[in-house]
């Protein structure tokens, strides 16, 4: 028989890029296991994984929040409620209780769109009526729970692309999900750049340029990618700005795909809040098909490992609501594990309940530690020669700017890397800190960047180490 | 603007088709629904979910394996070793730390293949240690962990699939996903038909003739799929063919898909027993390229809400399996608790352990009832007119078939529907059980068949409706 080869399998499958999980990462796994050995003779004594926003993992270790798990736990054996009452707050007990009654057993298959109990929680947490959230009607039978984001964006530009000419916008830079499920469903990413000279800010005019040169090469653009915050540039919108992206929309019969999954992760609120789009498009009563995603795997939840989230579609027709219920339909449903966590996310304790108290104090850490890190992180690698950084005042990220020399680019072409790869690769080797190149998020031609995540406990360390890395980078490729 | 309108949408989206939760389905949440009404005038008081393998859903009950959510109980929340000490047996705390000394939280992003300690774990359960799989070696890093069976299927189904002329062989009848997944990645369905009246035995000539076929009309054949336990059929193939269908697949170079998700659900082990594809390729030392899909959401475990399974890759290159990798990064991880739900499985509490006797007795009850039911089933089914019905030594299903009349089959053509299905949709209405037609699964031209799952506690009142159902339509429709 053949052997089989990779030129027999589908040719999307070597399009797809994700350097989040890339050589950087696959890298550090090793290093991680070398570590284990006695005389490693690595200079460092921990793998830090700056490389992706996963709060919980080890080394990082941001607790869970104690409400979430303590449902959780219920919700895996019941019986704990009798077998151990006075763990519990009551709070919890009847929560888990309530959601017992309406789930049955999490062992079980749920409505392939999810629970739907806890959907109505999904729509009232859109709703408003119990956060900060939009003040327009939202209607469960439109929420589709999902295992995390990733999942429901997927899906949708698999949906969306409709010939090989059909294209996507997507911001550069951008978060490499999309360039890869656009790869994976042979759809054309059609770039447009975001402005770092001003804080990394959505140009509208830059949008239409994009879509200007694409009609120009015969590509059909179906939808626009926002994501906002910023992942990896940790910007938010301004609502103006928001209004006049929807309004774009409406001119190109674009369906609008809003990733606002980091919208509980601000460090700025005051100047920089989070506005919903589809409290933008309810204000402006807007006919765009929206899709807004959100995820329990960021937030101060970091949940994830669960694989939860959900995706709300406005201005659907009910036929293609039933077209994407079909297609979840044959996996079956999202994890159960995943929908309790995005039900303790838009429920979480109010004040005056047992478990209120403690959950204002786990959040508010993880809001302060974020939001201090982030600054930190950001004023100190501003201080570096050749480096810039915008400081976040979203999301879990910075994307400094680096400068690299003509020397280090020749020593990158000799290596076949990008220049910014053999940047973080010589980091990795050197200090144990694994981050993503620019060229896995996309930047203009010329320029250098990577993403690193604001999650580090130690910052002072963490910094320094950045810090003195880069110093003697500096002094062996130069400056120019 | 335009409206987003269907003939916009991606028309592989349409031609997706899966009955398991398709029209019947449907129909039931809603009378399940009505049922909540004071007055609701339906002439049942509960719906009965046959239409998908879900043991522990509402008003089927199967009660999880306690061991299992023991220990995700204390995944959840590690704490409740020292608040309950007592509470947990002494292997379920052992079990816990040890994954959580592996894991961390588990609401962190595993490794995107899974757990490296749980794919040791069940690499060990492969080769066969301390169960009764195969001995022969398994690699860790040709396993991946899934978030269940149907993820895996879908992404190896959309790897093969490299033109729209290339195709995989699937059995008829067959488990809709195939076909599902098939459409969705624009490959070419190339049926094989089992044989009904050797007890759905599969036939290696039948397969080769469908071959000649594809070839014929230019399709390239891929894979060969193959369900064992069969689904719908549950029917086991004896090890004599398992090797036949080993050759046929070198001799045409076909990947081997093997769906062996109900390999622990064996009603008859002495007469019917289950034999990995694994097992027969090593002991044939054939080169064939073999996936081996595997699940907890059936077997005893009938963890379907958690999402876990994996599947096993053989005799693929290290640069194959690297590809499969950077795809399933994409989606970052599996979801924990299925992760966790799959080390429970593959690492049952052993005799001597505290949790042996209680996991003993539930794995005990599950086979017993699962076994009898199916027996009950099956034997009265055929005693009604025109049915006749294999009786499953395997999987948790039944598949029976059913003469439908002229008369039927003239008021189907009026309904604009397939004739069994308007028997599925009247018995549904009449007895609130639901149940899928044959039509989903595929049968020869001209035959009639519905699949039913045999998890139903109070067997003898549920087959008493199907019968006076099926007596009652006879009555209105005659046999001929």
């Amino acid at each position: 028989m053949r052997q089989l080869s990779l030129d027999a399998l589908n040719p999307t499958f070597q399009k797809v890029q994700y350097a989040v999980r890339g050589e950087l990462a696959i890298k550090a796994e090793l290093l991680r296991d070398k570590l284990k050995e006695p005389n490693h003779g690595l200079p460092f004594d921990k793998v830090i994984s700056s490389n992706i926003g996963n709060p919980q993992q080890k080394g990082l270790d941001q607790p869970p929040i104690t409400f979430t798990r303590q449902v959780a736990a219920l919700m895996e054996w019941p019986e704990l409620a009798k077998l151990a009452p006075n763990v519990f707050p009551q709070d919890v007990i009847d929560r888990a209780e309530e959601l017992s009654a309406e789930i049955g057993s999490v062992g079980a298959y749920s409505h392939s769109q999810g629970v739907p109990f806890i959907r109505k929680s999904v729509a009232k947490f859109i709703e408003g009526i119990s956060s900060e959230r939009d003040g327009y009607p939202a209607d469960p039978a439109n929420i589709f729970l999902t295992g995390g984001a990733s999942a429901g964006v997927s899906l949708l530009i698999n949906m969306l692309i409709n010939s090989p000419k059909a294209g996507i916008l997507i911001p550069i830079p951008q978060y490499p999900l999309y360039t890869a499920s656009l790869a994976q469903h042979q759809g054309v990413p059609i770039p447009y750049y975001l402005d770092e000279s001003n804080g990394w800010s959505t140009s509208v005019p830059s949008i239409e340029e994009a879509i200007a040169e694409s009609h120009k090469e015969g590509i059909v653009p179906k939808g626009l990618v926002i994501i906002n915050p910023g992942n990896p540039t940790g910007a938010l919108i301004d609502e103006q700005t928001q209004e006049k992206l929807v309004q774009l929309c409406e001119k190109y019969s674009l369906v609008l795909l809003a990733d606002e999954v980091y919208q509980a992760n601000l460090h700025q609120p005051e100047t920089h809040p989070f506005t919903s789009f589809k409290k933008v498009v309810s204000k402006l009563q807007s006919p765009v098909p929206l899709v807004s995603f959100h995820s329990i795997s960021k937030g101060v939840s970091g949940e994830c490992g669960r694989r939860g989230g959900y995706f709300e579609c406005t201005n659907f027709s009910e036929e293609i609501i039933a077209l994407l219920y079909k297609m979840v339909s044959v996996g079956l449903c999202p994890p159960l594990a995943g929908q309790i966590g995005v039900d303790s996310m838009v429920r979480p304790p109010q004040p005056g309940s047992p478990s209120y108290p403690l959950w204002k104090k786990e959040t508010d850490t993880i809001h302060a530690a974020l939001a201090s890190r982030t600054k930190v992180m950001a004023e100190r690698l501003n201080t570096l020669p050749g480096v810039s950084c915008v400081d976040s005042p979203g999301a879990l990220y910075l994307y400094p700017q680096i400068k690299l020399s003509k020397k280090a680019r020749d020593a990158a072409q000799v290596a076949g890397k990008e220049t910014d790869a053999l940047y973080a690769l010589a980091l990795l080797d050197e200090t144990g800190i694994c981050v993503v190149p620019g060229s896995g998020f996309g930047q203009k031609e010329g320029e250098w960047h990577y993403r690193l995540t604001c999650l580090c406990p130690g910052v002072d360390d963490y910094v320094g180490k950045l810090e003195s890395f880069h110093l003697k980078w500096v002094e062996k490729y130069g400056q120019e």
